[in-house]
């Protein structure tokens, strides 16, 4: 067994003011194994300087820019570099650090969608696939250990081959103009030079996706959508509904909304069997429904001391029943996993960025199908 | 004011083993002011008769054939004869005895959906449009009080206007074939002799298609759909995703399952406004969840006693607060408003032949859209 | 077997602006095999009168009184005079009609508690053995097919050995001082000369008590109380705290209130085994959670198509799952019982004059215990 | 505004095996303000130093007693030495390290209760009053933000004055006889030696009677209560019914178990008021229902973009409505406000020496209450 040590993570993105950048630090250090050691928190090195004494970092491991960050740590001895670089920026910087990493030789946790457009992403998963390096993309949904039990469900067979599947993800934060008052997480997401070509489909939209793939083991084939601007004036979709044909002949739904007034991040996933169902819910996210044709439903929990619940499950939980886990611990999970391979070798139950390049093909179609009047679609990203 | 008396009911099949005739029964009579008077409860007039004399009726208002119930009862003297007619019977058989009735002067309460096909509700309607006669369709599921109050806050402009509609009607009792075992509910639903162009559609996806335009009070415009047989060798659609357009620019979506297993009788309805938005189950059907941008959530409820609930919902409410009222109270609701409106005229509160012709466009629109690949296809039945 | 028939009822209260009397004549009628036949539904002729004829009662079937209704239909001819007798007047005017009842031959049944005090309910008991006519109390909550499954659940071991039981009766219609207002239904609960000792014990605790002992199966053998009067000026108990002692060493909570604000009618009620746990809430009815050491929650529900579901509670159910059956289809269970019995003999699963005792002397220790400072107080009602 | 910098915890407890010591890590680095720096984690040396390495400390930092720890850390310079005591041993221990922590000028973080019994509770109290140093007590579940809306929402008369409580924590855990299988958790729980005078009382019954005092803002003044122990063999109880009364006249009822088979960790409370009631339930801790006489039940939610929303709710929040927090970090929220007060002085939102006498009182007068046979029992913990 290797010596363990705490794992170094040097961050791009997520100075002041900033949302993810926050879940990714609490998230990575929640279990004491990573530390925030290096920063480029901002491209304006005034406040990345400012946030990362927020952070109580030195100033000497606080960056003006990714660039410098890569460049500088790289050179540093090896029981004091960063281990690992985590981007938080928006969408359009997140190929252009991943490259300068990857190409440094440090692995790589990066936000969700993978990229800016389907051809970055081809891009960045040839160069993973070139270098060989550990690449994450943070669908944090798929940390929580019931999303886990309900994976490990479909695939030992208990709900019998798929037929239905319904993904919700709504959300009511931009249903009216939040970005034109200056709200910095509403403007760029709704701005097509930072968000790529959709901001309903990719900010959510992908997770809704990417959560249905993940649970069913099954790959979205085509689709039919249709996308809806409803608040004037806003550049990009900020709704989508989705007409889905899965591998093996499941068919599904998958929407999502911004404007959904008062839903919060309603990311819900329903799954039907010929032998069962399952339903999870992001909002109460410790409880697994299993629905039977011949017996009653059965309420699977999160740290439950079942005769069965699986290894999955149970190694993504910290607390016994009934102690609340939440959205920081999933996403904890992500890193914890991350880290353990990094350390000890292995595939880490993580978001890979072929699951990256998926999203984006999933985006780019729902825009195509949209604009051709809802014709059927097939997603252009599972070829090597 | 007219001097009450009981309204006497005749009724079109329901004999025994039949689901939906015992259910008109309990709703008619479940206020005291109507009793069933009269029956031709099945085409086999053998079991017609064992069925009306568990019905406690005397053998002469137990007829062997609809025909013969309508003409024998229209010679008896005011007093006594009927005073309206109740269609139970699979959709084949709702156009012959709704035509003889009409005809005969009677007033027609007719199971859903309206007809067999379009082009036969055309002729309902066309006859009930000559006639001046009353014709009421049972979409029960607004008889809720809570659908009341959800189409009375929309219609009031609570949520501003509607953006976007998610319909849902999942029920997972056909996931096996079922009709294969002589099981009779399911034996007619999946044979198009009997039950039209399709199953699903016809059977449940017309309640979600009319509670949407119920409460929205916007009709369904276009909408581009598929329809899937997931049983092997079923004849018909046991499963339908259809995309929709409203008037007024809403969006929404309406799915509904017969092999969704284990989902019981799961209609529900959620509305979005740029106001505000709601939320109702009919399988918790006293409560209705609004939803506001800068306030609490609010859980209005059947029966309570609030400065504010609209006249219509406390109007179809039997019982204080939480004391559940359910299925059969809602269904007794379109019967009691019905039934004033014989007595003391006025439109009742109770889906029309309009609604019904509506509901045969959605059906094959949803199938032709289908099978031209999910084209957008216009809905056909608005027109006069 | 014998011919079936439609059975007639008599009723007694009930008359304009009564509550209790509209949901039992509801009830009674709801599955076709009872009709309201009689009635002497006020103490005042005039609007006994008016109250017949609002129910479409022939002249000569509505009394001035109960005394005269029970003489005269006494002496109609058997094919026409009333079967039984419903008693649904407030708690001092349930002894004199149901004794007259009795002693006229009549089966009763009589709304809860069974009378004013401890003393009337075991005189009453005592004329129900010698006569031994058919006597029932609607305890109406025992009406639930979930709550049938729960009691048979217990019965069959399922939870072993009963530890610990919550049972809970929160309402807040009496928070204000709703009885100054000329509030009928609040006025004679809080007065003790139509109620009783008790207000809340009374009116909802007894419900609570009883459906412990129902589902249990234990007896409630001790217990200490504090009665709470929190409305200035009412002259009884508006809120009750009880701990409990069963049979078998079981130990419990009961608590009821009237003052609980926004509680509608929130009976509910958790049984903690060496085995497992249930819980069941009548707000939520068609419900019943089950929980185990070992293994999942699950969720039983009325009407579903299990493996295992009692005999019990599908003979109490009449619809399909997710065709929600509320207050008014559990009450008329416990007629349909009861007719079935008065047509073909047997016990019914209908709440005795036992009961009825034990409910009294539930109020009454409940009184006398807070009375003592909370001092440990046996029931005396098992005695004969 | 002074320097912030990151403070240095030294934990007494939590070495391999423990549960509530990885607790207390994670919550108090998760906001980055805190960090491990020094731990006696075990009083077996050895056992404490490969708790420290696992945790990454280095080894002089790692101590074989909490004297030793204390006695070095304090020798220390200013900049390096560790900034506060963290005790996360059982109950027994509790009083020595906080004696000695305050002694050598140590803040402190206790778990609770807070001592072995109500004489070592005021010992530690007078000793906290002597040196003035800050002491938090870690009764979690005020932590919660809706639960700190709770306490604003009385505090600001929005629901009246109160007029009875519910307090309810059922666990399920120790339905059998888990401390025979070695289980430590449940060992040193139901040890008189090292828990105290009860188990359950004593573990989860005080954060019930913390939370009720906390949300209500009233001091329980007297009980009434029923202590069982159900599991044969057992030392202390493992059930407790308790009626309470508080100031101003409220009643109440709490309730405890720890074998209530299935519940996790179900601690809730109601509360109602001559103006409104609320609901908060731990284990849907994002949630808190408003209830009033005249309008619809308000759902507040963690995180909501209200007008209203209390300033304290809202600073003990670190994600968007929808992102549910959980356990760790109500849990944190106490650090956070510890860390805070720390730095720049100030009252912190965290339980005190006193909440922890009176905790201690509770226990005593329930033990007493009980073998009393339930007599009312005064508090003895309020005087000085």
């Amino acid at each position: 067994m290797p010596e363990s040590r705490k794992l170094r993570m040097g961050m791009v993105g997520g100075g002041r003011g900033a949302f993810i950048g926050a879940v990714h630090r609490m998230a990575a250090t929640l279990d004491g194994g990573i530390e925030l050691a290096a920063g480029a928190f901002s491209s304006d090195p005034e406040k990345s300087r400012a946030s990362g004494k927020d952070l109580f970092l030195p100033a000497d491991r606080v960056y003006g820019s990714y660039a410098e960050m890569i460049e500088k740590e790289r050179a540093r001895p090896a029981g004091e570099k960063i281990d690992f670089v985590a981007i938080v920026t928006p969408n359009h910087e997140h190929l252009p650090p991943a490259r300068a990493a990857l190409l440094a030789g440090f692995p790589v946790m990066c936000d969700k969608p993978l990229a800016l457009s389907l051809a970055e992403a081809r891009e960045l998963r040839a160069l993973v696939r070139k270098t060989g390096i550990l690449f994450g993309l943070t669908h944090n949904y798929s940390g929580y250990p019931m999303v886990k039990e309900a994976r490990r469900r479909v695939a030992s067979g208990d709900l019998g081959r798929i037929r239905r599947v319904v993904a919700e993800y709504p959300q009511g934060w931009l249903a009216s103009p939040l970005e034109t008052s200056g709200q910095k997480q509403a403007a760029w997401r709704t701005d097509p030079a930072r968000a790529g070509a959709s901001c309903c489909v990719g900010d959510i939209g992908t997770h809704a996706a990417h959560l249905t793939e993940y649970v069913t083991g099954l790959r979205i084939e085509e689709l039919a959508s249709e996308l809806t601007t409803f608040v004037a004036g806003r550049a990009l979709d900020d709704d989508a509904s989705v007409l889905l044909r899965l591998e093996g002949g499941a068919r599904g739904v998958l929407w999502a909304s911004q404007v959904a007034i008062d839903e919060e991040n309603g990311l819900n996933l329903r799954i039907y069997g010929e032998k069962g169902s399952l339903q999870w819910k992001q909002e109460e996210p410790n409880t697994l429904m299993l629905k039977w044709p011949d017996r009653p439903r059965e309420i699977v929990r999160t740290g439950a001391n079942y005769e069965r619940l699986s290894r999955e499950a149970l190694g993504a939980t910290r607390l016994p029943a009934g102690h609340p886990e939440g959205y920081l611990e999933a996403f904890a999970n992500l890193y914890k996993d991350f880290a353990a391979a990094l350390l000890e070798g292995g595939t880490p139950d993580v978001p890979t960025v072929d699951d990256g390049v998926r999203g984006m093909a999933f985006i780019e179609a729902c825009v195509e199908s949209s604009k051709a009047g809802g014709r059927w679609t097939k997603l252009q990203g599972g070829e090597s």
